[in-house]
């Protein structure tokens, strides 16, 4: 019998995967979570039915969630990240040297335990002796945080579940008040072929609040419509005035120095939502 | 009942649409034709399962095959388009007033007479008096021409059926002798993910022939992965090197002169595929 996993990506659209096997099917606290192995994806973790991660194609949003704002930064050495449990996001931040401490704020344990079991090569940085791992709210950790980080990336999921208050203007107020005076600020906000009005609201609610507020965008497959943006919020860095001697060499499939600079020429369409 | 299209962009991986209804099932002389209204991305031309344009995003494609070479020359009169029975890519090529006169060929007669009936928004400008269709094997079309045109444009269909000598060294040499002395070429190459050899050889077939060769990408997501390559061949002017001036103003919903810059910065594991 062959087996096919569809996620809906909207009412009348979706992806198909082939499933070679499933690996775990567990309703946590907050979603349903599966993990399921694809005969083109790789391992994949699906989160309320929608795909979070996959092992082939994952390194393309976990290196653009987190190497652009942190060459952005000078000198990045505390580090937040809001959600992210499958500890991709982590993986790519202990890439710099710079970072001295690196706090993970996932609600659902149970996507970090099943992302250590199944996603090694993806969560098995989660271990590192920089990396602090909390399983609680991060809404609440980040209303608790003054001036503590240089650089908070939200690795969320869509606005819906655990993820609706990740997505609210005060949420983004309490952001600006856990960052140092020159501290930044990425969320992922979805894409624009099908949520064209969230990442205008969360431009303009961003832009409320960060002296500096743009969008760059990646290429990510198993996403809905493959194009992804993510919001950026800054105080004083300009991720688009980066000195070519900031960058240095890490290991990356996606990201480069280039491509920093290239992924914020956004297609008109997409830049016409900002304005 | 709910009718979906399912195109399988690999064995293991596909897209699914939901149907409103289907226009027209043909065989035509050289392939399976279906025209089918979606819920999400409008009417679309399917040849031989695979989806070639929607109403919703065919922009994308067009405009980046086209503007790119387009500005690139300094002064395109003379423009040809192989393949491209939609019309779509004459659409954008008709914005630019310096064009004097754009030839399609299609092998398929059927592509356009059926395009014509139900994508009119799409295919409406072969009427225009710039432009000269003619229904014949562009291969040989091309073996005939000599120094004649300015910037040729291949829109073809996968290397699969009519379009496989539409992907040989023996066209590419052809291109070349047909374009004038300033001449460019591009041609839509596939996707990263599931295409990478097919980039690596046309690459590599058009860098034998052409002095400035490069690749550049657009997000196009109906096709597969999202992410489209189109490759460029051009004997002087390079895409990259585009003086402010040169850009004018023109209708466009995903082109700009930023992003004409920016698509040439590759990801990483696609510029790999060049080396």
């Amino acid at each position: 019998m062959s087996m096919w996993f569809t996620e809906k990506q909207t009412a009348n659209f979706g992806i198909t995967a082939k499933i070679k096997q499933t690996l775990t099917t567990v309703q946590t606290d907050y979603q349903d979570l599966n993990i399921i192995e694809t005969e083109e994806w790789g391992k994949m973790l699906v989160l309320d039915d929608m795909v979070m991660t996959t092992e082939k194609d994952e390194f393309v949003y976990h290196e653009m969630l987190a190497h652009v704002p942190l060459f952005t930064h000078p000198n990045p050495k505390h580090v937040l990240v809001v959600g992210g449990g499958d500890g991709g996001v982590i993986r790519e931040v202990l890439k710099h040297p710079s970072v001295e401490k690196a706090v993970l704020v996932e609600i659902d344990g149970q996507v970090i335990t099943y992302s250590k079991k199944y996603l090694p090569t993806i969560a098995g940085y989660l271990e590192d002796p920089r990396v602090e791992v909390k399983v609680e709210d991060g809404f609440l950790y980040i209303a608790n945080s003054k001036r503590a980080f240089d650089v908070i990336m939200v690795d969320s999921t869509e606005p819906v579940g655990p993820a609706v208050n990740l997505f609210t203007q005060g949420f983004y107020t309490g952001i600006s008040q856990a960052l140092k005076d020159d501290g930044i600020f990425v969320a992922q906000t979805d894409n624009p072929w099908f949520k064209a009005d969230l990442i205008t609201q969360v431009y303009h609610d961003v832009k409320a609040i960060f002296p500096i507020t743009k969008l760059y965008t990646a290429n990510i497959p198993t996403y809905p419509s493959g194009l992804w943006t993510f919001t950026m919020g800054s105080k004083i860095h300009d991720p688009q005035k980066v000195k070519e001697e900031r960058f240095s060499t890490i290991n990356t499939k996606y990201y480069t120095s280039e491509l920093h600079m290239a992924a914020f020429a956004l297609p008109k369409f997409v830049n016409d939502l900002l304005t």
